[in-house]
């Protein structure tokens, strides 16, 4: 039900690295992509995580750069065995890996030395790509046609996406609107809810609730790319939901 | 990279929700799932995440169920709107929902009347399909064939997964040793770490580097279904390491 209209800009994002699928590391970068995204108006639209495993990665690269405007992925920029992205983003795109002076420059004056043959694979950029700044430590992530290729350190990858916006084709942002019931459960917000929904078919609206100490409820988020229809959505929510009897909804900050 | 070796056992995880690939919502599901899975021997070899979106959802679903041994779903099955997986996963195996009377007769004990129409939406289940018990909070979710369907709310999801378990084919559990290396960096480790890689190809060795205040380096992440071979392979790391004068490694608990 993610929001409609024209001129909608979508990305997708491929968490690479079996330290996701083991349960030994808790991805936090797909969230902080679709943040960082949703302020240019560009829509994450899928999400996938795969292993380190050649066949894998490029076979999920391809189905989602050929579906979605954009694709970002994350993990396997490093110099050990298991870093495998910029071979398998090469590969998909039927270009070579050249090595990159200036990152290798830059390696050179920061160890003092020319890099070994482990780090000497992070300069390596497929033919036909730009880099993309890496502010944090450490060499550059790139680009390549559509397919953005950044590190799987969350601190590393965050500092990265700071280059990227300023290169998309940003869509109308999504606003977000949350409306807040105590002391009622979805059963009883359900119908209100959906009737609203119903009459807004390019809205989303999403029903979250929560069970705490303190008690339970629904955050109710209206979700829109303008702002008059959402306020007026709003507003329908808000009087739905008092004609349902469910008296305590109220709009907050999220 | 993933363990490698005969009788493995897959899953595949499908997170549904808008709230997730907006960025409203950190995903833990995955992680919880993978953490719980591990310790049947089950290997979670691939996930996604989609939107509240029927056609994504059959879509992904049929990818992922007819490709490894288990999905287990997350989110999309409460009472409103935008709760469609239950239809969904109907839909993929061409049943129908049918309202369980269990699940009426739950409800209208806690309620102390019937469910009303929305919360009958919640007692449905695919023809076919057996209930995955909720200990926490509100009705169950299902297994049918070698789909599990459960709820997005973490601890709920935490809850059913308890009655997932002994439903499965196990596979050998994937045992982790972690040796630790400071004050080197991922470029000095990865030549010792690739030659012990590729005389073990059944095992996974991953290399994750850390950066923080007190200093820098990585944590190398042995995992093998042998704990012969596996306590075997921890001893060549270290003993590659030393000879590539990281002098740094030990093996810790994590």
């Amino acid at each position: 039900m993610g929001v409609k209209g024209e001129g909608v800009v979508t990305a997708a994002v491929l968490v690479i690295g079996d330290e996701i699928l083991s349960g030994r590391t808790q991805d936090t970068n797909l969230n902080a992509i679709a943040r960082y995204l949703g302020a240019y108006g560009v829509d994450v639209a899928e999400a996938r995580v795969v292993g380190d495993e050649e066949a894998e990665i490029i076979a999920a690269l391809d189905a989602l750069r050929t579906r979605y405007d954009y694709v970002l992925t994350t993990g396997g920029i490093g110099p050990t065995h298991d870093d495998i992205t910029a071979d398998c983003v090469a590969k998909a795109f039927g270009v070579a890996l050249e090595e990159d002076a200036e990152i290798i420059a830059a390696m050179t004056a920061r160890f003092g030395e020319p890099p070994n043959q482990a780090r000497r694979r992070m300069a390596r950029i497929p033919v036909g790509g730009s880099k993309v700044i890496n502010p944090v430590n450490g060499p550059p992530g790139f680009q390549i046609g559509n397919v953005f290729v950044l590190a799987g350190v969350p601190s590393i990858m965050r500092g990265m996406l700071q280059d990227i916006g300023h290169r998309l084709k940003t869509g109308k942002v999504v606003l977000a609107r949350t409306v807040r019931v105590e002391g009622f459960g979805e059963g009883v917000i359900a119908a209100p809810l959906e009737a609203v929904a119903k009459a807004h078919p390019t809205l989303s609206l999403g029903s979250y609730p929560f069970f705490s100490a303190e008690g339970y409820g629904a955050n109710l988020v209206i979700r829109g790319r303008d702002l008059e229809e959402l306020t007026l959505t709003v507003q329908e929510v808000m009087a739905a939901l008092e004609a349902a009897g469910v008296t305590t909804a109220r709009l907050v900050e999220e």
